[in-house]
């Protein structure tokens, strides 16, 4: 990298947009993960495709480092700048460029966030499905293939992307799909890049599926016993083929951090929190059978909510959790991390995540998209003893590789940045070539993101 | 090629699973599509993943193309052995290795049709839901990107397949996934073989998602006074969000076909076959407002079926179009053809279709899988009339060229085989370099499937 020239060559083409001072890299330094901040050596603010297109090619010349960056809301270390260079801040790439209410689809900048997105589609009776929680942008959603609480029902980002605008790293613009539903014209290059965290290219539009708003919409919330039965309760729903929206779990030390933290009229027990949707009779029968199925494993619904007050009041309270948590221990840190197994691994899986973190006696919590096999964890350590550090990175190894063990994956909708780049190794060993190939073919010279998904 | 050397070695290794006769090999030399013939040189029956190793030793040897063959039913010329070469047969590799009803999956090896594996898991109360119509292998299924009738409720194959087993041109065998149900770990080596018509390494497992059968089942036919209403109201329907399990349109053509071979009893209107799917009162339900919609379209319903059988008839019907159609010209041969569109697109693409069989003075029909937006034609042409051949295919890139126009995809469900291939470099003319990148990181020689996708 020759650091001096690339600087000159920036500073000449994009002005102001082309920031150095620390207070900006620090900006840009860290995401949500437990992991060490890592400073960029510059921000390019990004404006449109050319400024990405220009900035590559004095990335090439150079061998300058690009890391894009969205809002900052990864959760291993996606952002940092292992190997310096430039975080390409895609914030101001921040416009709807279409809404298309008869297409069900609309097309966005890159930096458009989740939120911003929803709050312009509730005019025409639409909304984005996928919700994480954080209020990502488009396209760090899309690199980061994530996912959350709506998965059980409307899946992931890449059941909803419909195509993408890609800069590559030799300056090429591609279109990676079209606007149709479905397609089989050639190599599925959209759905390479969801979840390629940056790897490969530079992701500046999307174009997304959109869905109507329900009818009626309820909510409820179901105590059990123990998160085995909780976990089972949940798996019945699903088997059964209730008409899920979303189905979370949350373990009795998060429900006892919300009792605090919200004022939740609640006793300290696993938690389904369970959203019907559908027609007001469709939802009726439903919550009907929802509740003769968590009864069959003792369980007993606490609140069902239809008013759209009293819904957000408990899906408030499931985003609040990770700030609840933490609060339980001032000074403390969060650790999130996260797994996904098939479903009848489920139920021993949180048990035995569970187990850990007690024994650990680190203050900590399971809880998570259930209906897809998916869950969290979320250790609370002291960030500056590397004692618990030592401890919490154990039990996050111990988990993953259970469930490598019982046919699942490393991580349902975190993804690898560079907290998991073993974990991907261990559960992925055969196929690891064959992705390096891919990365050679694309990114010969290793400028995208380079130390996330691999190890350089 | 040194054909000679490798038939040697091919003997060698294969004994009787290695066949040569003119017979068998003009078993392997086309699919359902209108394009000619092309004979292998020779046919190897695959038993297991060694067979297909080792097969692949010895096409880098003697630099034998590879064409994978698995119930010969694509539309687009993908099995034919444009560089002659060895087709491996699959079917021999039809073992369904594990069905998992508590996590509502299952294991095939490549050869196991659809039919096959549906009646192994109707005693488990479970089904796998993609049904492109004909009777297709489970690796066929995958290697097309095939979709179907159920696609508007299941989507298509990539939404279906939680992994894969490839073995790669290089000889290594890689597993794409893991059986959680969604995951963010690596690069989405899994959708990048969906849909790569056997270019990129030979499937030989698969492991895909399944369903529930459903508590209740209707299925209605609905006349219409032209294809434009009918399409409206399908459109109307998708946009309420009925819980629609399918939506099929026929043309009065395709009826009028169907009441002269199959004795049905409706007038030769076009028509829409909707299925619904859910409890029994959710149907009841769903029935009134469809039939409310469709009458908001002039449309009338002519049958309500609830019972299986009854059902059935209506779906087999269906199924039956493509014989019905070509049994209106005796001696005639049938060019399939599909294309998908954004929703507001849809009416007009299908109106245009029709205008062009018209205009032709050639039998053909249009129907399709309107919820998605993707329809068919179906041209009955005199295969050995060159006139005819090119009015076809004139019709074909007309057809293409306005979906590529709207803002849809030049197939949506059939592929590009070797028919495609000048419709994909209009379409995606942009990404073109990105997919060849691809395939020759991981097919340097070229063996696998040539000529197809890409033009060599």
């Amino acid at each position: 990298m020759d650091k001096e020239g690339a600087f000159a060559a920036l500073a000449r083409r994009f002005g102001e947009q082309f920031v150095t001072s620390a207070a900006v890299r620090g900006h840009h330094a860290k995401d949500i993960s437990y992991l060490p901040a890592v400073m960029p050596d510059g921000v390019l603010y990004a404006r449109n495709v050319g400024d990405v297109v220009d900035l590559m090619g004095i990335a090439r010349d150079y061998r300058l480092p690009i890391v894009p960056f969205g809002a900052g809301t990864s959760c291993e270390g996606h952002i940092h700048a292992l190997h310096g260079g430039i975080a390409c801040d895609m914030s101001q790439m921040n416009a709807v460029v279409a809404v298309r209410p008869d297409d069900l689809d609309c097309t966005v900048e890159a930096g458009v966030t989740r939120l911003q997105l929803n709050r312009e589609l509730r005019g025409h009776g639409l909304h984005f499905a996928i919700d994480p929680g954080a209020d990502a942008t488009l396209g760090g959603m899309v690199a980061t293939g994530a996912s959350g609480t709506n998965a059980v029902r409307h899946r992931t980002m890449k059941e909803n992307v419909l195509a993408l605008t890609v800069v590559l790293p030799d300056g090429q613009v591609v279109r990676t799909g079209t606007r149709a539903r479905k397609s089989a014209a050639g190599y599925n290059l959209t759905d390479l890049f969801v979840g390629s965290e940056g790897t490969l290219g530079l992701i500046t539009e999307v174009s997304l599926r959109l869905h109507g708003l329900d009818e009626a919409v309820a909510v409820s919330l179901l105590s059990f016993a123990d998160v085995g039965r909780a976990v089972a309760a949940a798996v019945d729903a699903i088997r059964y083929g209730l008409a899920l929206a979303r189905v979370e779990m949350l373990d009795a030390v998060a429900i006892e951090a919300l009792i605090r933290h919200d004022g939740l009229d609640l006793e300290p027990r696993p938690a389904l929190i369970v959203e019907l949707a559908g027609s007001p009779a469709q939802i009726e029968e439903q919550g009907r059978i929802l509740a003769e199925i968590a009864a069959g494993h003792g369980g007993a619904e606490r609140a069902w909510a239809r008013e759209t007050e009293a819904r957000n009041r408990l899906w408030q309270a499931r985003h609040n959790v990770y700030f609840a948590l933490t609060a339980l221990r001032p000074g403390g840190a969060g650790w999130p991390t996260d797994i996904c197994v098939p479903l009848s691994a489920l139920a021993g899986q949180v048990e035995a995540a569970q187990a850990d973190i007690r024994a650990s006696g680190l203050p900590g919590a399971v809880l998570g998209h259930v209906g897809d096999g998916n869950f969290h964890c979320l250790y609370i350590v002291d960030p500056d003893s590397p004692d618990e550090l030592r401890q919490a990175k154990t039990m996050n190894e111990r988990l993953i590789d259970r469930a490598i063990a019982a046919g699942g994956t490393c991580t349902g909708e975190h993804g690898i940045g560079h907290g998991k780049i073993g974990a991907l190794a261990r559960q992925h060993g055969d196929a690891i070539p064959l992705m390096r190939a891919i990365k050679q073919a694309i990114d010969p010279l290793n400028l995208m993101n380079p130390g996330k998904i691999f190890a350089n």
